[in-house]
């Protein structure tokens, strides 16, 4: 239990960091659908969420469940988001990697 | 209802600011029942769930009502053992507005 | 000096707000000129820099004015960036008045 | 260059988790010393900052350079304080890693 618990805190924390990082490089240097309302915003929620849920994880909160739960489907959006625009595997991936992880703690 | 939409980001602002100010001042300077773990980390994660709510709200996100589900729980988690040590109305009183119109979002 | 030192904290507050909300929604929505990645770039920096100044005062930390001297030219630069866009006055309100504010606490 | 950089933005997102999830766990729950203010605060506050330094090198901002010479200064100092404390070492060498590289940033 302890090490799948450690590995959704990495799993988290490097969602937020491909999120966070393709946004604000990546997708404002490519524009057009990169920059579109929903994926961009997507990509921010989900880093933010990320970030968050991490943090509840390392403080061996009794809610980090509840959040693990909403940041699997934010996750999971994202991936979506990312692939139907395509050019960004990478960010695909953490998402994916995150969303199972997260689905995971919340069962 | 873009009024009580608004009003649940000013809620949820106005929650994290408390929280975290009476966490770093008040809690960790009055020490003893203050900074016992569950009491402290209950602050600490309040304040950092409703900064994110407050940002998917900002975001117009469809996340952000499931957000504000965990939020209300938290919130009153926040205010029932904040008013058990006493000493922390003010406290009380932002987690307890907030976790109210986070419920009314959550509807 | 407590009530610049408040008001200070609310500015940050306050500004974190207006830069985070209007590059989500005001920012993606009109696409062109505001999601130029110097200017998107410039207002989420601004918004968490705003965001961790903020709090580095809520803990009255020792820091807070080194931080508060890089949030007045982080604010200021973003004031001129929004106007110099247009369309964007709330924001470039709200970051004068977080620089000025911000660059007292440093003095 | 982009090696040095890519490397300081690691060193600044672990060592926002170990001071988080020291300060959220084996602080806490050691108590006395663990949660006196100055120290306390330090730990959430350099964990605070290292997480907005990644973000601004993230977003390839021109301000991240004058962030990492504050948040430098910073981890330095709760590298000490953590060393003065005794039974942290591995926040102690986090906290002296990124110190070291943020300086190096800065430089």
């Amino acid at each position: 239990m302890k090490s799948a618990y450690d590995s959704c805190i990495q799993h988290c924390l490097t969602c937020h960091q491909s999120c966070f990082q393709h946004a604000m490089t990546h997708c404002l240097e490519s524009g057009g659908p990169h920059v579109a309302p929903t994926h961009f915003r997507t990509m921010m929620n989900c880093g933010d969420l990320c970030q968050t849920a991490a943090r509840f994880m390392m403080s061996a909160s009794p809610h980090a469940t509840s959040l693990c739960q909403v940041c699997a489907d934010m996750c999971s959006e994202c991936a979506e988001c990312c692939e139907a625009i395509g050019d960004m595997s990478a960010c695909v991936e953490a998402c994916r990697r995150c969303a199972e992880s997260c689905r995971q703690m919340a069962a």
